[in-house]
C-alpha cells in the first residue's frame, strides 16, 4: 500500500491561498449543520512520530467553534485506564450528539506498538475485533468515523527528528526511543499497512495523508473532512426506514416454548435453613471479595427480573457483609439527558469496576431490550441491533478478565399481585410501588415476548443468564449469593 | 481531647435491638426526604487502621436506596490527582442535589500523616485553611457534612491487627507499614487532636465514634446520621431571607468611579506592525507552551468580556501556533442540568488542567457575578458570597503553582453597536449574533455596575484582572499574547 503513496506531492503558496479559506469557511459552518443536527464525530489522528499531528490537528480545529469538540491526546493508559477493559478510556470519551471528538493517537496506537514488537506472542487477543466493534457500532448508532494516518518517508523522518532536536524547546521530544522506533521504519510499516487493510471500512475510512509538505497536508485533511461532513449530513436528513417500523412485535423463528415456563417456582428454603446458609454464605463472599481484590480480579454483576421479584432484597443480603470500600451499586433508571445525549452504552461502560473491585447493576444495559423495546422508547432498529453489540461489550469485559453474572430473578404473575398489594398496604414501602408498576404489569405478555427473545439471544458461552426461583425469597436469596461466590472462586483459581 | 473518651462504652445485644432496627427505618425515610428536598449530603469517615470503617459505612448504607449516594475509598492520590491542585479530586466528588457522598478516609488524610511526620516542614502551606474553605463552601450551599473521627485505643489496636494478620483472606491488609504506624500511635493521636479542634464547625462538625465496640459504635453513627438530616431538613424548610432579597441593586461602599472608564481604548497597531507582533508573539508562545510542558507547570487562561468584545479571535490568535495536545479551550454558557445539580464552582474545578497543560476558559466562573447576578439566575445572598469563594479558589490554584491570567477585554458601547451590526450584515457571521445580545447591550449599565464591583473584588496579589483594551482588534490580540507568555516565563525561571 504505502509504496503506492506519493509522497512528494507538493502545494504551492497561490494554490493553498486559493483553497484552504474556502475550506475552513465551509468546515466551519458545517460543523454548526452537524452541531444542529445532533450528528457526533470521531476524527482519528494516527500517524509516524514527527508526522506533524499538532499542526494538522490545529489546522483541523482553529476554524471551527470550540464549544463543539474536544481534543484527546493518547499516550500509555494510567492506572486507572489499565485496570479496566482495554476500549473503556475510548468509550468514555466518545462524543456526545452534535460534537466532536479529535484522536491524537488513539485503539490503534496500542495494537501497532504491539504488532511491530519482535514477537507477536504479546498479542492481545482480537485487538482488531474489538477495534472492529467499537467503531461498527457507533457508526450503526449515526456517528461520522473518519481516521487519517499521516504519512512521511523515513528520511523526511530523520530530517525532522534532527530538526526537532536541535532546537532547545523542543529537545525534548525526542528521545531514544524515537531513534529505536526509527530504525524499525520498514517494520512499523508493514506492520501499519496489515493494521489499515483490517481496518478500513467505509463506515469508518482510513485517509492516507501525504504529509512532507504541510501545505498539501492541511488542504488533504480540510477537504476530506469537510466531504465527509456533507456526506453524513445528507445521510441525517433521510429518514431511516425503521424509525417507521419501530414498536411492531418481533417474531422470533423456532422459539416456541419459553424457557421461563419450566422454572420451579415452588423451590423454597425454611426460615431456620436460610438464616444458616446466610450465615455462611456472607462469610464466603466477604472472603472471597478480599482474594479478589487482593488478586486484582474486577467483578460485574447485574440484576434484571419482574417489578417486586426482590432485587433490592438480594443485593442487600450480597453485600451485606462486604466491604463497602471494594462494591459499588449502580442503580440504572431512565437516562438523564446527559447519558441520552451519547451512544446507549456510553454510561454502563463509565461505570466498570476497576481491577479488584466489584460492581453491581441494579438493572443494566438490558434495559434496552426490554422496557425501550416495549415502551417504544427506541426505534426498532436500534435495539435489534443491539443484542450484537450487548454480546460484544459482554465479551470485552469477560476477555479482559472480569468476572460477569446476569441473574434474572423470576416470579410469577400471581406472586407480583400479592407483593404489590402487600407495598400498598405497609406504609413504610407505599413508596416503593408507583403507577408506572401497575401500567407495567398490564403489559405482562409484551415484557415476556421481550425477554424470552433476550434470553435466546443474549445467553452465550462466556456471559450465561443465571434465572433466579424468586417466588420464595429465602430461596433467591442464597442462589444468587451462592452463584456469585462460585463464579469468583472459579476465576481466582 | 482524646483522654476524655470513654473507650469502654458498651452496648448489649438486648439495647441494640431495641434501638438498631428503629434507627434504620428512620435514617431510610430521612434519606429518601432529603432526596426529594435536593439536600446533598457529605459524610466523612477518618479513624484509626483497622477501627472498623469498612464495617460501619456498610452498617450505614444499607438501610439506604442505593440510588442515594456513592462509596469513595480515598487512598494515595494517582497521577490525575497529583497533577492538579489537592482539592480537585474531592471537588470532583461532590455530590449533586439529594445524593450523598460518603468518604473513607477524606481530604484530612494527607494532612494527618503530614502532620504526625517527624518533621513539620514537610507540611504544605495552608491544608487548613484549604479544608476550611471548602467546607464553609459546601456548608454555605445547603450541604449537610458531617464527620466521624473512629476512635479505639492503642492496645484494641494492636489486638486487631494480629486478628486480621492471622486470617489468611486479610492477612494482607496488615503490612509493614501498619506496624510502624501503630508505633507511632501517640505522636498521630496528638496530631489528630490537633486537626479536629481546627476543623470542628457548627456547619461541618466532628463525632468522635467510641469505635472498640462495634454495636455501640454502629449505634452511634446512625444516631448521628439521623439527627444530622433532621436537622438539615428542618433548616431547608425554611425560606432563605435571600432569596426574597434577590435582585435588588447592590452599592459598593466607597466606589464611586469606575476603573473602566480610565481605560484608554485608543490603543491600536497598524496592519504591517500587528503582522510583525503576532509572528514573533506566536513562535514565543510555542516555546513558552513547550517549556512549561516539558517543566510541567500548569496554565488557566480565563476571558471574559463585553458580547462582540472579541474573545473568540483573541483565543485564536493565542492558540493558534501552539500544540493542540497540550491546550484545551473550554467554552463555559449556560450550566446543564447536569452542571446544575452541583455546587457551580464543580464544573471549573472539574476542568481544571493537570500539570504542563493549558487551559483557556471562554467565559469562566465570574459569570455568576456578571450575568447570573444581573438576570438574577441566583439569589443575592450566593452571589455576593461567591466574591470570597472565588477568590479562594483562585488562591488554591496559585498556591499549588498554576499560572492564572484572567482577562477582561474591554469596548464601548459604540464599538459594540457597530460590531454587532457588522455581524447581522455578514451572512458568514450572522449565527453568532442572537437576539440575547441585543437583551444583554440593553442591560450595559446593570453589567458595568457589576463589572466594577467584580473587578474590585477579585483583583488580588495573587490573581490580578488585566484589562484588554479591544476597541482595536490588533492591539487587544498582541496584548493578550504577550501577557500570556510574561505571565508563563516569569513562573518558569
Amino acid at each position: 500500500m504505502f509504496e503506492k503513496i506519493d509522497l512528494s506531492k507538493r502545494m504551492d503558496k497561490e494554490e493553498y491561498e486559493e483553497i484552504v479559506p474556502d475550506l475552513r469557511k465551509k468546515l466551519a459552518s458545517l460543523q454548526r449543520e452537524a452541531s444542529g443536527l445532533g450528528i457526533p464525530s470521531i476524527v482519528v489522528f494516527e500517524g509516524w512520530e514527527a508526522s506533524g499531528k499538532g499542526k494538522l490537528i490545529n489546522d483541523l480545529i482553529l476554524p471551527m467553534d470550540p464549544r463543539g469538540f474536544d481534543v484527546y491526546e493518547i499516550s500509555d493508559p494510567g492506572p486507572e485506564e489499565d485496570r479496566r477493559p482495554f476500549f473503556w478510556r475510548f468509550w468514555v470519551k466518545t462524543p456526545s450528539r452534535g460534537r466532536m471528538a479529535i484522536f491524537s493517537r488513539s485503539w490503534y496506537h496500542r495494537t501497532l506498538v504491539e504488532k511491530a514488537a519482535e514477537s507477536e506472542a504479546g498479542l492481545r487477543a482480537g485487538p482488531v475485533t474489538e477495534i472492529n466493534y467499537f467503531e461498527r457500532e457507533l457508526a450503526a448508532d449515526g456517528f461520522l468515523i473518519l481516521k487519517f494516518f499521516l504519512h512521511i518517508g523515513k528520511k523526511e523522518q530523520k530530517k525532522r527528528f534532527e530538526e526537532l532536536d536541535s532546537d532547545p524547546s523542543t529537545t525534548w521530544m525526542i528521545t531514544d526511543k524515537s531513534w529505536q522506533s526509527h530504525k524499525k521504519y520498514d517494520k512499523y510499516a508493514s506492520a501499519i499497512e496489515s493494521l489499515i487493510e483490517k481496518t478500513d471500512f467505509n463506515y469508518a475510512p482510513w485517509v492516507i495523508v501525504e504529509a512532507e509538505d504541510r501545505r498539501f497536508a492541511e488542504a488533504k485533511v480540510l477537504a476530506k473532512t469537510v466531504e465527509s461532513l456533507e456526506r453524513v449530513i445528507a445521510a441525517a436528513q433521510i429518514p431511516r426506514a425503521c424509525d417507521i417500523a419501530a414498536g411492531q412485535v418481533h417474531p422470533i423463528p423456532g422459539i416456541n416454548s419459553s424457557m421461563l415456563d419450566k422454572v420451579d417456582l415452588s423451590k423454597a428454603y425454611s426460615k431456620r435453613d436460610y438464616e444458616q446458609k446466610l450465615e455462611k454464605c456472607q462469610e464466603a463472599i466477604r472472603k472471597t471479595q478480599y482474594k479478589a481484590y487482593d488478586k486484582k480480579v474486577p467483578t460485574v454483576v447485574l440484576f434484571e427480573g419482574w417489578d417486586a421479584a426482590g432485587k433490592g432484597g438480594a443485593i442487600k443480603r450480597l453485600t451485606q457483609s462486604m466491604d463497602p470500600r471494594c462494591y459499588t451499586v449502580v442503580p440504572i433508571g431512565a437516562p438523564n439527558d446527559y447519558e441520552k445525549a451519547h451512544n446507549y452504552l456510553w454510561r454502563f461502560w463509565r461505570h466498570l469496576p476497576v481491577a479488584g473491585h466489584f460492581t453491581i447493576f441494579d438493572r443494566s444495559w438490558y434495559g434496552r431490550v426490554l422496557v425501550e423495546r416495549v415502551e417504544n422508547f427506541c426505534a426498532r432498529e436500534d435495539w435489534e441491533r443491539s443484542y450484537n453489540e450487548i454480546n460484544e461489550m459482554e465479551e470485552q469485559l469477560v476477555n479482559s478478565g472480569t468476572v460477569l453474572v446476569k441473574f434474572w430473578l423470576h416470579i410469577d404473575k400471581d406472586e407480583q399481585l400479592k407483593r404489590f398489594q402487600a407495598r400498598t398496604d405497609n406504609p413504610d414501602k407505599a413508596w416503593k410501588i408507583t403507577e408506572e408498576d401497575w401500567r407495567n404489569r398490564e403489559k405482562w405478555d409484551a415484557y415476556k415476548n421481550a425477554l424470552d427473545e433476550m434470553l435466546y439471544r443474549t445467553s452465550t458461552t462466556y456471559a450465561p443468564w443465571t434465572i433466579v426461583e424468586a417466588n420464595d425469597k429465602n430461596y433467591a436469596r442464597i442462589k444468587v449469593l451462592k452463584t456469585v461466590i462460585q463464579a469468583m472462586e472459579m476465576s481466582l483459581e
